[in-house]
């Protein structure tokens, strides 16, 4: 799909879905390529991860941000390659810490394998990420990724720590997510731009632009899970709700004074049926505050854009600029 | 305590312990510092994790091999708190696999805390480990350390695969064995001969010596699940059988024909009271097959303490050559 037809589609709701574009069939061979030394259980693991699927966002903006600086290179589709089973790992340890059975419409791996396969599978997808980064010298590549790993324990941790907390505040969510999700695409941006021997304000850029867009990403998301087509995003609705997982529409809401009572009893009695579950999604309707979390995102958006004014033109710079619109307007 | 009185110490059974060798005091000191910089619930399981001690005989193995070779040096101790921490994230993670609830007379992060900040706090301790080796440049130690890392991963799910499995063979024991223990204390003497810039030969060697060393490791905590004393193990009796991982004593006691039946009926009836349990003890020592067992600890000693024969005298070699010893005399 050129990106004159991707533009087209972001004037309506759209499925965020990379297909045709060339760097996702490079990343997808090399995943397949990488995983592909694995034995039994392990190999049956990796197949079932990588059929599941999943956008690679991620490698696509490692690729893209250092093909803005340059050209394309190993260490570039190396560090992307890492940067996806980073996150391939984390997902399956949070599929853990959740107790999700559920994911891209497929039995997650601790559903199939059970909790202590999929302690082992996501370890062994870390170990293989820090091989590759390792293996073939990529150090810059690294230290972004380590530092990106410890943060996204701590947000998942934090997270933890805070399930069903009514008190939780939107400053508290944003250091949430700013770890658990954020952190990851800001340190692909940072990665691409290292490896592609970008300038040191450069990189800082590329990282912001990451940083508000993994932001957006994560608010979308979070609405999604509370509005969204179950089938479409491939998990149960309202998931992160029935969880104790509060994010920015029930903090909003627990914040407005006619709903604080009724949400909160909500929560604390974890009262999660079908009726209850519609009724939330209207209350956010009714209130604004979908909208309200609509312009937060557009915030972050225009802040993410900003950051690439920097870039002369290119083919890398209309698909970086395009990203974050679809993110706005993904229904999965 | 001087080399002289552990060489004495070893002519009895010994509770292993480094306490008084300098290096264990750097260590820990550093292991401290690495950790300190965690907050909230990652602190309180870092400091959970740093006061139920360990015997740290893989930081040990790097310093010490690496001082074999040249001075000790911050690149030595770096590599020796990696280990350490990929050590520490290990147990952690398996002691969720295993269903642990109590690891060095104290309970395990998955018993204090439950599994989902088990699964974090064990990438935590990865990441930081990555971390300390990324930003110190240390590709040599990080090459031994992600492939040990994924054999690790691969020994722990071949394990999980063959539990109760009663037809598992002495040879596949060994595949396990190696993979899940012997592989990071080979990582250690590689990583700790290469940091100290010894010849390719000799980082052969140095790895055979930590091999050896694992496996001798590994058998004798097999031996001691089944016979030692749980107040001393720090974990309760018999923990490994329970949960149906046969070891070497129990594949050859399948393997004798006046005990098979008698013993694949009580692995696959689950039937492990404590008069079963000191049956299984008793049978074991009656069949000679103990004895076995540490006559194959004692090849393995053997081939370790060889592998050194190139090293020049030093206080380190005089360590490197008690300390397989220490293995075969433990109780802990």
């Amino acid at each position: 799909m050129s990106v004159i037809e991707k533009q087209k589609n972001i004037s309506r709701p759209i499925k965020l879905d990379f297909k045709g574009i060339p760097e996702l069939e490079l990343i997808e061979l090399q995943l397949i390529e990488v995983l592909s030394d694995s034995k039994g259980t392990v190999r049956d693991m990796c197949s079932h991860i990588l059929s599941a699927g999943g956008k690679r966002i991620r490698p696509l903006l490692v690729m893209h941000i250092g093909m803005a600086f340059g050209e394309n290179s190993d260490e570039l589709i190396n560090t992307a390659v890492a940067a996806e089973l980073i996150h391939m790992a984390s997902l399956v340890h949070d599929d853990i810490v959740d107790e999700s059975g559920i994911r891209r419409n497929k039995q997650s791996i601790n559903g199939k394998w059970g909790n202590n396969f999929a302690v082992l599978g996501g370890d062994y997808l870390f170990a293989k990420a820090f091989a590759i980064m390792s293996q073939n010298g990529l150090n810059n590549s690294m230290n972004f990724m380590v530092e990106a790993i410890q943060r996204m324990c701590y947000g998942e941790i934090l997270q933890a720590e805070d399930r069903y907390n009514t008190e939780c505040t939107t400053e508290k969510y944003y250091e949430k997510i700013t770890c658990k999700t954020a952190t990851l695409l800001e340190a692909c941006c940072g990665a691409g731009a290292v490896v592609a021997g970008a300038r040191e304000i450069e990189i800082k850029l590329a990282s912001e632009y990451g940083l508000n867009l993994g932001l957006a990403f994560q608010i979308t998301d979070d609405i999604l899970d509370l509005t969204g087509i179950a089938s479409v995003m491939g998990k149960p609705k309202c998931e992160d709700l029935k969880n104790g997982i509060l994010t920015l529409p029930i903090i909003k809401l627990l914040e407005n004074q006619d709903y604080h009572n009724w949400i909160e009893n909500i929560i604390e009695d974890r009262q999660f049926n079908d009726e209850i579950i519609d009724m939330v999604g209207l209350a956010l309707m009714q209130t604004g505050i979908i909208n309200e979390c609509y312009e937060t995102i557009r915030f972050h958006i225009e802040k993410a854009k900003n950051c690439l004014d920097f870039l002369p033109d290119s083919m890398c710079k209309d698909f970086l600029l395009s990203l974050p619109e679809m993110v706005y307007k993904r229904i999965n």
